[in-house]
């Protein structure tokens, strides 16, 4: 996979490109991480990249020319034939990026993100050039940039070969749908705070049966909106009206 | 206000704590941002932060003793009555992040951030030393380094002396409750595609109301759940029924 990096401020990406798994994925060849400045591309001295809006306001707004010469640029070299890539505005007006979106993208040979930073976007770039606008939650930050990043991790962790196998055990605990149940580790007790009995019986199936129960209950707890789109068993339902019991207590 | 990040990857942390908003306000006194290793603190020489879960299953968790170890250190040159610092856990568990959490974590004068890394963290570091879990979505991430960058960015913007107005009038306009309305700046025609007519009016009154009506087009379009919160006047009642009837079309 390519991933292209629109924005004013590259150096943003050295570290978290470089480090952990996306710097693995890029040592190991399964993806490219570009960040390239837009700033390049406008075609005036100043390196002027935004202007005042039409109608007036504060704020500035981020040009049309230099974001479509620098996609344009980007693709040039593509075969004719090539799939279209994706081209993703990072906007607090996009669709609520999800782990389902996140899917979605992992499919994809080339993603071209497009960081604003302060700046409005001219409304022709949202027009006629970007194919899918996201945005990563209701709270207000200072550019693209961190977007940009949560969703390239949330997408490279998705690619084959990237996970080894310590980290996609991790993956396959949100697959349930429900919240993580408790962990511990060593030391059995620590500070006086000792780990639940049944974690240390050796008893599987106990473990399972409370682990599940734990999930349930702290899925019910803190967001009880998944319950709705979870797989329930007859069990977990008997489990959840046990849950709600010992809460009413 | 002074933030802690309990991490593994200080790395990741240099180019987007260095940059921008972020770096003008440590330049600026506001706000001290410091990545600190818990790996530090392992206590053993071969560095080790996590171990097997009790119960068994595959994954890593993180150990209690370095975490709260880390925690300890950063407290103990403070004076006795000094106020308790926020301490937050990044994990997919907790609350979900928003700006009405952005503007509570803004008042504090210290934070720190609990970062891991693939591995779950042993329940004790939840029950009896952090005192908020924070989610910055529904997806999964490979650690708690890019949230707790999120989560940063958002609150130190709010912090008084950081924004200058070229950014300030952005953000008001989320203040609304309303997506952004479309901008546009120069050229007037980019590749056949015009800028609309209204805003090269000079009508300030009638750019005042494309505006709203536009602002409010997108929200009902995109995000119809923010127009249960957001404060509507008549005019806006009548606007949105006009539009639902443009698009019913």
């Amino acid at each position: 996979m390519r991933v292209d990096v629109l924005t004013l401020f590259p150096e943003m990406f050295t570290g978290v490109f470089g480090t952990s798994i996306l710097g693995k994925a890029q040592d190991k060849g399964i993806v490219s991480l570009n960040p390239v400045n837009f700033r390049d591309y406008a075609g005036n001295k100043h390196g002027t990249v935004d202007d005042t809006p039409y109608g007036g306001g504060g704020g500035m707004v981020l040009k049309p020319d230099p974001i479509f010469r620098a996609v344009e640029d980007l693709l040039s070299g593509k075969p004719a034939n090539a799939p279209a890539p994706r081209i993703i505005l990072m906007c607090p007006q996009g669709e609520s990026f999800t782990q389902r979106k996140a899917e979605e993208l992992a499919e994809e040979e080339h993603l071209i993100f497009i960081c604003g930073h302060y700046e409005g976007y001219d409304e022709r770039i949202r027009e006629h050039l970007v194919t899918d606008e996201l945005s990563v939650g209701d709270y207000v930050l200072t550019g693209g940039e961190l977007p940009a990043m949560v969703v390239v991790d949330s997408v490279v962790r998705l690619l084959p070969g990237v996970l080894g196998n310590e980290t996609s055990a991790v993956t396959d605990s949100f697959s349930t749908g429900l919240l993580e149940y408790p962990h511990y580790t060593r030391p059995v007790e620590f500070r006086g705070w000792k780990v639940p009995d049944i974690l240390l019986s050796g008893h599987h199936a106990n473990v399972a049966d409370w682990r599940r129960k734990e999930a349930l209950r702290r899925t019910w707890l803190r967001r009880p909106d998944l319950l709705e789109y979870a797989e329930l068993t007859p069990k977990d339902q008997k489990w959840l009206d046990e849950i709600r019991a010992e809460h009413e207590e």
